[in-house]
């Protein structure tokens, strides 16, 4: 094993909060390695890079030495989600649940070393706790802590309904820490909260409390709001290559090197080597070709990233889309908009009537392909380019 | 079955509060026996006349031809205590369980009618709904609703801890009145609570909610506070005949009525005659009498009543305590308070060497009997009538 300092260089990498370094240094000193715990909802295994942030310090870990443990939270799955009134969602089949576990291998592996990663499920020691087990367990934790966590105080505050079994599930994740003897957890920072009941959970079962790691949650395409399905803003990992690359490359620069040090393997050292270049002069169009490049590479193959790239750059040419346009999110509250309208809306043409002109004139291209419906109603996630003539561009996005 | 309105006169007798009591006659109308429930902790099995209340009330049922089921609530007894921090308590082993329930029998068949008594135990339900189930029952009902309870809400606001398995419990129980499909619940007030829990439960289960129906907590001794052992100002149902006669012939005469209109198999007819009969001269103390014997021969035996009452008389007789000294709660803060002392306190003396002198010189009597020693320590739970000289008269009863 690497000595400690360059461990804690690599552990801290991108990290928002680490609850309580002193004690991971501590637990780090032992020699041993540690057995580092990532928990997933088992209802959702498509996953967006969004969600490899916390993946890929998994695969820091891993490659530090340390004991990977990937829980797939079914317990949970068992139960269905009963917290509508009048629709109560149905519980998994165990043939869903092997379904969607191996969705999960096969995305996760595409980033961690699948002979030294360990899948757990967590039904296999909460279920057996049984009636008895789950009320004592329960016993383990007061009302008010619980209701400490932001979520929950806010919506006890504004008379939002808790249900009390929501109370239970931060207490069955803790308790999978117990189990697992977790060193260290990963999480959001959204996560926070529950990983530190883990914390407690552990002490009052006589363990060394884990280190709760938690990561930031990604910026999604537009710099602004978090990455996820809903907003549209968001690289899917199952995406296909051409997509995926001509989404990264439309970030901004800043958002690069966020991207570049949450979702990269690229050492710590290769990326101040890049930062230095662009300080001195070098395009950061380049480092966003690597950045595109090795996320295609990394989810389907190295060949797709370079005919994703060749192909790229063949359509940036022939349309001359400059690399630098800005996202134009719009807001259409589930209305979606028509194409001429959105074209007026961003300023693209000073009237709806003119762009309806250009577009049957056959001057108006989105991402590149000439448009041929003025009244093509653009819906919510719609993320492309649009160009008016030769010059005016506009990167539209419609959040819902 | 005799008609509505009698059965309805019989049910409301005593009773607090019967939520709601248009459904309680819609569902007498259908004229077929009601299931009624009562729930007993079965961690305590050692009964006081307070405890009786209810299960006269069930009585009163049967004697109408319902069907009364006495549920023992053994699945909390599997659970063990887990609420102290530091001292968790062992469940109770099988073993006990069964002691306690026997116990529990053998008690309440001086009351019920053992061949019309369904004895049930929660545990047979709630600990197959497993980890699984527990979580869903959870479900079903939210914090902030559970928080309404009194107790709960003044834990809450005055920032006593509330361990979250204490959110289960009322559920647990309400969900016995949905798998016991449970017409009728009864309970004492402090459990009003919970009954209405029970009847929210059904609903959403998609049945007929039960009616709540609760009685009163019975006044100890001293007619103030409730009967409870730690106040020592109670009636134990094994207590010797002649202990429990003495004890119900020291209370006031309008707590015998109160005692009389709750404990009593009177029927309300012979209970208006006895107040008419009081009301036109007659002396109370003669109703006391029957109040006592009553509850000795339920309790005992007709034969161990009519030993009592003559036992209690001759000693009356013997010691002329008179018949209505009012008791004289002392609180020594559990340091017990020595006779001599607990003398002057209430008055029998103006000092306490006077007290000392008439103890050694004989003249002082506890309960009839010459006392002997004037640093006799008295603690909490003494509870008798002590005699200065020949009139002096207090009966003090020490509270913790």
């Amino acid at each position: 094993m690497i000595d400690i300092p360059q461990q804690l260089d690599v552990i801290r990498r991108g990290s928002e909060e680490i609850v309580v370094e002193k004690e991971l240094v501590a637990k780090l000193e032992k020699g041993r390695p540690l057995r580092v715990k990532t928990g997933f909802d088992p209802t959702a295994p498509d996953l967006h890079l969004g969600h490899t942030v916390v993946i890929n310090k998994m695969r820091h870990f891993q490659e530090l030495g340390h004991h990977i443990m990937f829980l797939i939270g079914d317990f949970t799955g068992l139960i269905g989600d009963p917290t509508g009134r009048n629709v109560t969602r149905k519980p998994l089949t165990d043939e869903q649940l092997k379904d969607n576990a191996h969705t999960y291998r096969e995305q996760v592996f595409k980033i961690l070393d699948p002979d030294k990663t360990q899948i757990c499920f967590n039904s296999a020691w909460v279920q057996p706790l049984g009636a008895v087990g789950m009320v004592k367990l329960a016993a383990q934790h007061t009302v008010a802590r619980m209701l400490e966590r932001d979520d929950f105080e806010k919506r006890y505050r504004d008379g939002q309904p808790i249900a009390i079994h929501e109370l239970l599930y931060p207490l069955c994740q803790a308790y999978d820490s117990v189990v697992m003897k977790a060193d260290v957890e990963l999480g959001g920072t959204d996560q926070k909260f529950n990983l530190l009941v883990g914390r407690r959970l552990q002490e009052s079962y006589g363990q060394e409390p884990q280190i709760a790691l938690t990561m930031p949650i990604l910026e999604g395409l537009d710099g602004a709001q978090k990455m996820s399905k809903s907003l549209g803003n968001y690289v899917g990992i199952t995406d296909p290559p051409q997509d995926m690359f001509g989404k990264l490359m439309r970030v901004s620069d800043e958002l690069m090197w966020r991207y570049l040090e949450l979702l990269s393997a690229c050492g710590q050292g290769t990326l101040a080597k890049w930062r230095q270049e662009v300080e001195e002069g070098a395009n950061p169009r380049d480092i966003k070709f690597r950045m595109a490049a090795e996320q295609v590479a990394r989810f389907h193959s190295a060949k797709a990233a370079e005919d994703a790239k060749a192909a790229f750059i063949a359509q940036f040419r022939e349309n001359r889309i400059p690399g630098d346009v800005k996202p134009h999110p719009l807001r259409t509250d589930g209305a979606g908009i028509v194409l001429a309208n959105a074209i007026k809306e961003v300023g693209l043409t000073v009237s709806t009537s003119e762009a309806r002109r250009m577009v049957t004139q056959g001057g108006v291209r989105i991402d590149g392909e000439k448009a041929v419906d003025a009244s093509l109603l653009l819906e919510a996630g719609f993320d492309a380019v649009i160009q008016v003539g030769k010059r005016r561009f506009a990167h539209i996005h419609i959040i819902d």
